[in-house]
């Protein structure tokens, strides 16, 4: 059972890589961009066929490990 | 309009930061894992009304500094 893992930025939390990002692509002359911004993506195997148990082994894993809870927040979708 | 983007690694293409993530959550204890690859995750908001012509400009980000296409996958969609 697969699931992917997006971890984003707060809102109000500083991107300065997504800045940096930012500002290239408008010195390349993408005017119409307005924003971006950076995060991580997960693609998670487990083994598991309870779809309900699987996703809050997830949700373990990025509590515990993948998502620093003070600055980002991620979301679990199962593919 | 905004857009969110996932990059992935080709499948082909080892994964050495998944790799290192994946044996600290084994040794967290979480047995049930099978594999996990970690990837990139862009959310872009760009000016522009019509969504072919935005997802365009998406892509065309994608193609020149986002993505790097001879190790990695991309799929932009619209949030």
């Amino acid at each position: 059972m697969k699931f992917s893992v997006t971890v984003t930025l707060k809102k109000d939390v500083l991107d300065p890589q997504g800045k940096v990002v930012q500002n290239t692509l408008l010195d390349m002359g993408m005017h119409n961009l307005k924003s971006i911004r950076q995060g991580k993506f997960f693609e998670i195997e487990v083994q598991e066929t309870d779809p309900k148990i699987g996703e809050k082994k997830v949700n373990e894993m990025c509590e515990k490990l993948l998502v620093n809870l003070i600055i980002e927040d991620y979301k679990i979708n199962k593919i």
